[in-house]
């Protein structure tokens, strides 16, 4: 087994404090079983009992079972039995591993967000106790970042085993200028320019918790708060489709117009899903730049340095100040802006980022 | 996908009576994903809700998890949220298929056994449930039935598909015979004669149910009834080790001796689980003779034509009248007699097969 799996394991072991007793659901595909056999081997070590699931996010099971389930037009329920797991168990890993990420791209896009709102009561369940999101790079993704297996595993670990006392540090100027900060300006080129209130909300230092890799700054908008236009640059990758070039425009925090140049469809399902789907749930500043390309993968591309990235959909609970309404959705869809070129991030009016470069760096033009 | 695939399948649906808004669970390896999709393609369709779990019963991760628990001197506890995913479940689909049989072969059979009796009021709960248990087809499977992959295919699903309504008519003969008699000697050469009660017990049809392929007729022991000795003169295959002549002494119904030609540790591991693991489970006669060849593998060898099994450990519920006791153990481990020559089965002292020709067929000699 590359000596890099295990790491990664140990890695995804500490981001939930695995330990002696800790009954730990690991959500995975048969694609990722090195990771898995890593995991376990810790999940031993440490006296945890660990349980492994099927993501059914993705795959041959799933695909079948939602058209399936579309043809015979059944009307998806939350699962008693998956509700209890979750209930019960301590801790998450979630890991996430494709042979082919466009396997669910023949399945209504209506009947897969249906399927989620079923299970959104087990996902709140889920992300009241420790979890964290990993990706174990196979060749199906290496593939969507159109990059050989070895090169794409190269990229995922350097990615995920680095100095993150130092990546901290870096990160953690960014927090404390959105936590000292009311709101947010985000510009780009002419196709982009939203402001949004972050006030009381509370800024995340992302050094490998929820996410492996980490690698973000992120908050939650006051939801009413976003107005403006955002054009994200970069394609948005849900189900095993692109939509390129998506375009949000926002009044009073609503999602109130909405394109695409590519699969206009799949955006309007999603913002389709319930009223916190066409709201802004997460503002994300790309920190990690050992992230230094475009993968199709949100987990890594959100982290990219020079990038900024907003979600609609659910906001995290962590995120939310204690005075603040958190907005609610079976959706969480990240977005992203390419930040590297005649852009702004604006603080209570004061620029913190220029053309990628932040304001606590050297190389920032005033 | 080969569409014995999916035949397979809707046996397997078909045992467990899956229906709308069914919870099920599958337990299953990567090994077997043709057969999982077509399992979450008939749930769709059903309108049941599918969730997948590896076995934790074979393969690389448990391996990793039991040795290093071993390691770190792991007490097991059992799980509270597989219980309580298996308690709110409705139904059971259990596959067994191997990437490598051997895959437990460097694992204390102690800490198995630990392992086993921790994990034990999961699998009564589960019991509890209708459930089935199957084999998926796998190379490694093939591998040690001593076959090609394609013509284990074949005789996997030969055993499988054919036809059960002549097979359940077949098999109620020899029910009618066990619900009828009080008495039981099994006498095979000079090595094997043994007495047990059946009396007030409930001999079942298995035709599918909680065994795919079906094919034996069981019931239970009265426990303390069993006196003589045994010897298995088919292999034992346990966690991926060969028991050769496993041979069993009973008196009053408990081993009082026992021994090995090979791996006689393992035997001694099993019936040291508890108190239970010494006592007899199960009698089962083997009457699927489409199952012509031993496989190395329970599920189908203990349905063998002219076989009988004896199992030590658990009795099935079912099996048990509600006068008479039912024998509790963490283990059922099914071991067979070869009746094809110089054999007898008497039930309260009629011939009711010899070797291997019952009663109610043509050429029986009285």
């Amino acid at each position: 087994m590359d000596p890099r799996v295990r790491e990664h394991a140990q890695i995804l072991a500490d981001a939930v404090d695995l330990g002696e007793g800790d009954d730990l659901i690991i959500k995975t595909e048969p694609v990722a079983d090195d990771l898995l056999v890593a995991v376990y081997e810790i999940a031993g070590d440490r006296g945890a009992n660990p349980v492994a699931v099927r993501t059914n996010r993705s795959g041959r099971a799933i695909r079948g079972y939602l058209r399936a389930a579309d043809e015979a037009d059944v009307e998806f329920e939350t699962p008693g039995h998956e509700q209890a797991l979750v209930e019960e168990a301590d801790c998450h890993i979630i890991i996430r591993a494709n042979e082919n990420v466009t396997e669910l791209s023949d399945v209504d896009g209506d009947v897969n967000t249906e399927y989620d709102k079923a299970h959104s009561p087990i996902l709140d369940e889920r992300l009241s106790d420790p979890w964290t999101l990993t990706q174990h790079p196979t060749p199906a993704n290496a593939q969507l970042a159109e990059m050989s297996t070895a090169a794409y595993e190269n990229f995922v670990y350097d990615a995920m085993l680095k100095d993150w006392d130092e990546q901290r540090e870096f990160q953690s100027n960014m927090v404390d200028i959105l936590n000292d900060g009311e709101e947010v300006r985000i510009v780009s080129g002419d196709t982009t320019d939203v402001t949004m209130s972050i006030a009381g909300n509370i800024a995340i230092n992302d050094t490998n918790k929820h996410n492996i890799p980490g690698g973000e700054v992120f908050t939650a908008p006051v939801p009413e708060s976003v107005e403006g236009e955002v054009l994200f640059d970069k394609p948005v990758y849900q189900r095993g489709q692109e939509v390129l070039d998506a375009r949000l425009a926002f009044e009073d925090g609503e999602v109130v117009d909405h394109g695409a140049s590519k699969n206009e469809d799949v955006l309007t399902s999603i913002l389709e899903t319930d009223p916190g789907a066409r709201r802004l749930g997460e503002l994300g500043i790309g920190m990690n730049r050992d992230i230094d390309r475009f993968t199709y993968n949100m987990l890594f591309d959100e982290k990219m340095g020079d990038t900024v990235h907003m979600a609609v959909g659910r906001a995290y609970e962590a995120n939310v100040g204690e005075d603040n309404e958190q907005n609610e959705s079976a959706q969480h869809v990240d977005m992203i802006v390419d930040m590297s070129e005649d852009s702004r991030i604006e603080v209570d009016g004061e620029v913190v980022q220029r053309n990628g470069t932040f304001r606590f760096e050297d190389g920032f033009e005033e």
